[in-house]
């Protein structure tokens, strides 16, 4: 067991009963599979690496062997899903590593790769119970097969052209992190870059991105939001400069928990059903917002990391916690999306969520507290650049 | 301020900014809005009592006062609507009575009595952070009004005759409460009883009874599992011998987490649109269930309060609230319902959630560890009487 999986993690695939029906693990034989050349892979779960003799695309560095064959990755380079594959790798990879650096020698991501019965995988890469990051996920799948009526209700939500009782065909291949820390004068991310296709029984073929990034602080810090929403506003503009006001409107719009009338963080920048002007440009478009989550947000973890902060401070942010456990189980179309696709792995879907969160009957800031400033920007989102 | 409202509550009430556009805080001058007698409330929240000197509806140990009008209830005792919301306002003050009992001098129950804008209230008793329960919520609501298309959509999906577009008017009353105790020994508890009355666009009107009891425990007792079942079977024998095996198997059916394969609890009884033979006939059979929640749950209560649990075990109890969430937030048509009923009070449906819950990634009991033996019932749902 020498590429890069864990005993543990190998057990934890076998021993974990549900799991034999919605994924199974993947067979860890790739260069036979393969075929294309040897493969080396280290055990260190972050810098697994592997190296092919006769090959030019640079998998090094990648948190696991690509999803989609690699023979079938090198023959199909221009294709727009070998290239979305391997800008979501890459994102993810660098994400991990910018994440790890910040924990000081705490804990490690544990790497799954995973196979879908129905057709694709994924990697999962989650650390938990860190120093500094008391939860933090990047996943990525690459998933394909036929879309279920469920499935396709939130997709049409979305604006696409599919009719009840049609059968579907998709490939969705993304990367999405959450990231829940541990001091509370630290800021939770959220990022989702992702890439759809859909062909329809009479040959109908749709193309879209969609994505966002988002700060969900637990106490408002005016300088923080400057900077992040500044990065992702520079990331927007210089492919468009009505991107940043659109996706920030869009932003505060999709992530609000309408039975509390306040939105889950200070928002972003979001969007869906992104179409045009062609594939190749929108990739650009979401690969610059990809590459901006790094400079958002890796500062504002080393401005805080170190922050001190008292037992009352810790509990609001579990309370905060729960409400965003509210939005992802009630609203969030991604999760839902995910949980009525067949074969859902639902341990990389629920990643999402915090590792504690809170509920309390009536609770209720003091007026004028930090708590309450944060309330009033979550009633009221502002325009940060 | 002498009417059984803390100042505390008050002060909550008011200042909850979102409250006031969900539901406006109750007129506490029940005597001239009432105008059938002197009324006279004890400052305790639980042995709040009002004596009517003309009147022979007896409303002494009502947690607070009713919702619909005194002198509409006095007009109309024949009215199932009345005869639903005097049983539920018993039902509702036993509980919280016989859990109060258990608290041992620890917390008391908060007592919110709300109104809703568009038809209705309910009252809210929550006990939170006591010595035995962490947090337990009995509520009642009486609530009318016209339904929009979401709620509508959860309706039809219970096999009701509406279309979609339909303008309906309704009538909904019920109780509905959870329990979520402190040591990982004593099993949750969820029991909901509730009356519909429905009349379309074109006059045509339905009514129907739903409700259940079930039990979730963290730990397995088959001893417990017994009794709890039996008690309920007992109530529902006393009716019709076919409803326990029934409505056992319904609820083992609806409390199911589907994305993970595993049912919440160990069940208990659960069913809907009972509307047959009458609703006389129904009410005393739901009345039943309802006082057999005492009975089945508080000796279980006694039993394991006082047992001694590790850090280990309450960090699965909290694993397992997590589920709990899941189902709640995920699945739960009453919650969904609650949620999306215009001028639902969102603290009273989310009062279910437990204070702490915890989501860990890839989590799995050891093989024939007693957290395995749950997941074991869970997963393949037991006849236990």
């Amino acid at each position: 067991m020498s590429f890069g999986i864990s005993a543990r993690k190998f057990v934890a695939f076998l021993a974990y009963p549900t799991l034999k029906t919605y994924a199974k693990p993947i067979k860890y034989f790739c260069a036979s599979a393969v075929g294309i050349g040897v493969i080396y892979c280290k055990t260190s779960n972050v810098n697994m690496a592997w190296k092919f003799s006769d090959d030019d695309i640079d998998f090094s560095k990648f948190m696991a062997e690509p999803v989609t064959d690699l023979a079938h990755l090198k023959e199909n380079k221009s294709d727009m899903k070998t290239k979305v594959e391997l800008m979501i790798l890459r994102i993810q990879a660098e994400f991990c590593r910018a994440l790890k650096n910040e924990e000081e020698g705490g804990s490690d991501f544990i790497v799954d790769r995973w196979k879908r019965n129905e057709g694709g995988g994924g990697i999962s890469c989650v650390l938990q119970n860190g120093k500094v990051f008391e939860k933090a996920g990047v996943n990525i799948s690459v998933v394909k097969g036929v879309l279920p009526p469920p499935a396709i209700a939130q997709m049409k939500a979305r604006g696409k052209n599919v009719k009840e009782g049609d059968v579907v065909k998709f490939f969705a291949a993304g990367v999405s992190s959450v990231v829940h820390p541990r001091n509370p004068h630290v800021p939770t991310i959220h990022f989702n870059y992702r890439y759809f296709e859909t062909e329809t029984q009479n040959g109908q073929k749709e193309w879209w991105f969609g994505g966002g990034t988002d700060l969900t602080p637990y106490y408002l810090n005016e300088e923080d939001a400057k900077h992040f929403h500044g990065v992702l506003k520079k990331a927007c503009d210089k492919h468009s400069e009505e991107y940043y006001p659109t996706y920030k409107e869009w932003c505060d719009r999709y992530f609000f928990i309408s039975h509390r009338n306040e939105c889950r963080g200070i928002g972003g920048i979001f969007f869906d059903d992104l179409d045009n002007p062609n594939p190749n440009k929108v990739l650009r478009f979401i690969t610059s917002c990809a590459e901006a989550v790094i400079p958002s947000y890796i500062p504002l973890v080393q401005k805080h990391k170190h922050s001190s902060y008292t037992d009352a401070q810790r509990d609001w942010q579990l309370l905060r916690r729960g409400r965003y456990v509210e939005f992802n189980l009630i609203y969030d179309r991604g999760t839902k999306f995910g949980l009525y696709t067949p074969g859902a792995r639902y341990e990389s879907i629920l990643m999402s969520l915090p590792l504690y969160a809170k509920w309390e009957y009536m609770h209720n800031p003091p007026e004028n507290s930090e708590e309450a400033k944060l309330i009033a920007v979550l009633k009221h989102p502002k325009n940060w650049v």
